[in-house]
């Protein structure tokens, strides 16, 4: 069973007779159910009965329930009420707009409204360069889904969405201090998409692609980075490729093995995957075979997708046939980010000494962790409940901060490999070891050095 | 000769001679030029020099020259630099996004992003009415423009639109407590518009549109009222509307004339007119005319564009044919929303006694209310340096408000009406008077009782 965890954690709202025991039984009865308690409050306390409060992390709806009956079954115990505390929190939506300047007297009003507000549209109409200044496009980005491939929960549309990009706005904030707003579009044509993205650019500073199905995403930033004037991220893509990269750049560190000599196998020919294998050769590894469902991509194989194609081009130069597990065996590095349980023991066990396992389809691994860890030197997921996260929130919001501090038009390959060892360089030498290859995300060093990395390659050199 | 004004407010830094009546000689030269100084402070003294800090509201940009070049000629005295407040207010832009949840530990995360998010993705996907209750969507707005239709700027395109659409979400936030994000589209056709609005439209629970030009404003607006579920508001035509209904309302309270009888010209027959005239119908009004450029609309004229084929068919009962100045003779009501200076005193002379004029032309009314108000009972205008400003800034943050309280998904006459009457509620019996028939917009009531009236009527009786 998995761990309890405080995305389910629920709070019981309870009413008991008069009595010292009763709470010590309450949290005997929660704590029985494998459930872990938080918190357990007396909130009110009257003659003949009081009022419990308890909270505690669950594993999913099923456990929460079995919480509720186990409290109930208690003597004399009433569960009156069971909140979710993540539906809770997240009531009204998770960020809004505030004001940057102040709007209490007639003069205020003049100058942030009309009539002032006239000459500064003027000045913007005479020169547009003039709208990184005097607007909010400097510091804002789009954060732009169709709700088509939303976490692991696929296509579940434009409000569904929301909630993801609400919470990727709030960390763009939080840990960047960049102002995005969520774009959940009711399109999922791929025209469409590009021509409202477009229309609607005059007042961003950057476009952040997110969950957007393969392969429109490919065409659709494409496109977009082309026709556009401001730099396009797609976060499944290059904030995945930055965080592997940093990650494996620690991991070889370790493992004492170069980028130019590994081998690797890379589980995942969408959005990710592709991403990955582009910014591994952009840091110089020469030794990569990408498995889709059908087996390894064969060399100079023929693909309907472009995407695809380029795979059949750019990898496999050794000519390798065969299956994912096949492919395994001997080589040093795995990365995945494809499906649950696609290893077994035996196929880490098959891999080349200090082996780096990076397991990262969610929630379940391509292998799970603990499994892994027996064969290979070092293991990543991108779970929060096992040691070293794979987490996009150590990229994306210094990426763009860095991109918007220098006004970039557009995102290169080098941005990309200089976040990167940005985010590894953030763990020294001596802080350095096998659980601990990446940062935490709540490191405020790490968009502190992304940005200023992408900034100073961004800035035009004139 | 304008008066000065704080939307072109001044300061300059300017270095003097260690002397005590610096400070005055710099008044006294700034008072000189007509400029108005607001503030003056030594702000670093040191044993041969010290640096001063002028502020001073003046009139335009030449102006603004003269201040510094009258400074700059005194004795001794170097003008370093001039600030422009207005523009260094815009700077970085007026409005900013800002969180509603904790993002500080890992907790935090696992609730409002991974994995929790999910779960609360998951809801809304098996039931998208509670987007309403799970994101933001309940209390945002977007206000959306094509920049070509800009104050009184015309098009401008959208970047130089920025300024006055997060000056609106500004107020709407400050006013109402509505969260309003800016949409400038890069785009004028009407179908593309259309198909943008709504295609972003799970986000928001209202659009305003604002500033869009006539005659698309009226195809947009019908059509998107028509294909979306959340209610459809359009500034320039209902914001003006209800703002203007509530000052005739006061000012034919004092008159001691009613709706019904009155006769009523205006002046404009686009988005601002055609509404003004569908509301003062819809409030009982029965002898409007309606002038455009070529003179009176005569009823039953054929027309190409169907916003004037309805005037046609709607106003002028009587059957009056000629031009405005022959219109106004023996009227009880102008409202002009049009052009400065298509009426002299002559014309305002000839109107029925008791007669209001309404003036609203921007930045020039049509007649200047110190001229109107030598024959008229009661004259308004859209300016703030004059009595009776009618500002929409009254209506549309409270009718949102009320809107999004009740979860509306359209707008109807009913809701227009009953704003109108809130506002001019506002103002009790015993404060009534010719130079207050309007609230102040700092007046906290208002957007109280807007939204009040609004929600009451927007809630569906069950």
């Amino acid at each position: 069973m998995a761990a309890p965890s405080p995305g389910y954690s629920i709070s019981l709202r309870v009413e008991t007779p008069v009595s010292f025991t009763a709470t010590s039984d309450i949290a005997t009865a929660v704590a029985g159910t494998g459930a872990a308690v938080t918190g357990l409050d007396v909130i009110e306390s009257h003659h003949r009965f009081m009022t419990v409060a308890v909270g505690c992390d669950t594993v999913d709806a099923a456990h929460a329930e079995r919480v509720r009956e186990a409290v109930d079954a208690l003597e004399g115990i009433t569960v009156h009420e069971v909140t979710d505390q993540t539906f809770q929190l997240h009531e009204g939506g998770k960020i809004e707009t505030t004001l940057r300047v102040p709007l209490r007297t007639r003069d205020d009003l003049s100058r942030a409204y009309t009539p002032g507000v006239a000459r500064v549209c003027k000045a913007i109409a005479e020169d547009k360069d003039l709208a990184r200044l005097y607007t909010i496009k400097k510091n804002t980005v789009a954060v732009v889904t169709d709700g088509t491939a939303v976490l692991g929960l696929g296509d579940i549309g434009p409000e569904a969405a929301m909630p993801v990009m609400e919470g990727k706005a709030a960390l763009f904030k939080q840990f960047a201090g960049v102002d995005a707003w969520p774009v959940a579009l009711d399109t999922k044509d791929t025209e469409e998409i590009i021509s409202i993205v477009k229309a609607i650019a005059p007042a961003y500073g950057g476009i952040n692609l997110e969950d957007i199905s393969a392969p429109r995403c490919f065409e659709i930033e494409a496109r977009l980075r082309e026709e556009l004037d401001i730099p396009v991220f797609h976060d499944d893509q290059h904030g995945t490729a930055i965080v592997v990269q940093a990650a494996l750049t620690n991991a070889l560190k370790l493992t004492g093995k170069k980028i130019e000599d590994v081998t690797i196998a890379v589980a995942g020919v969408g959005a990710a995957g592709t991403a990955i294998i582009k910014l591994l050769k952009a840091s110089g590894a020469r030794h990569i075979v990408a498995a889709g469902r059908a087996g390894i991509i064969e060399r100079g194989s023929q693909h309907a997708d472009a995407n695809r194609q380029w795979l059949a081009d750019n990898t496999n130069e050794e000519g390798f046939s065969g299956s994912l597990k096949e492919a395994v065996v001997g080589r040093d590095v795995f990365i995945g980010v494809s499906a649950p349980n696609l290893l077994d023991e035996a196929d880490v066990a098959a891999m080349n000494e200090d082996s780096i396992v990076f397991a990262m389809s969610n929630p379940d691994p391509e292998v799970h962790p603990a499994i892994a860890s027996k064969h290979a030197a070092i293991v990543a997921t991108g779970r929060s409940d096992f040691p070293n996260q794979i987490n996009n929130v150590l990229a994306f919001p210094g990426f763009f901060r860095g991109l918007l501090d220098a006004g970039a038009s557009d995102i290169t390959d080098e941005m990309l490999v200089v976040a990167a060892e940005a985010i590894a360089g953030t763990i020294t030498d001596e802080e350095l070891n096998p659980s601990f290859i990446i940062p935490s995300v709540f490191d405020p060093e790490v968009s502190l050095r992304v940005a200023a990395a992408v900034a100073e390659v961004a800035t035009p050199r004139s």
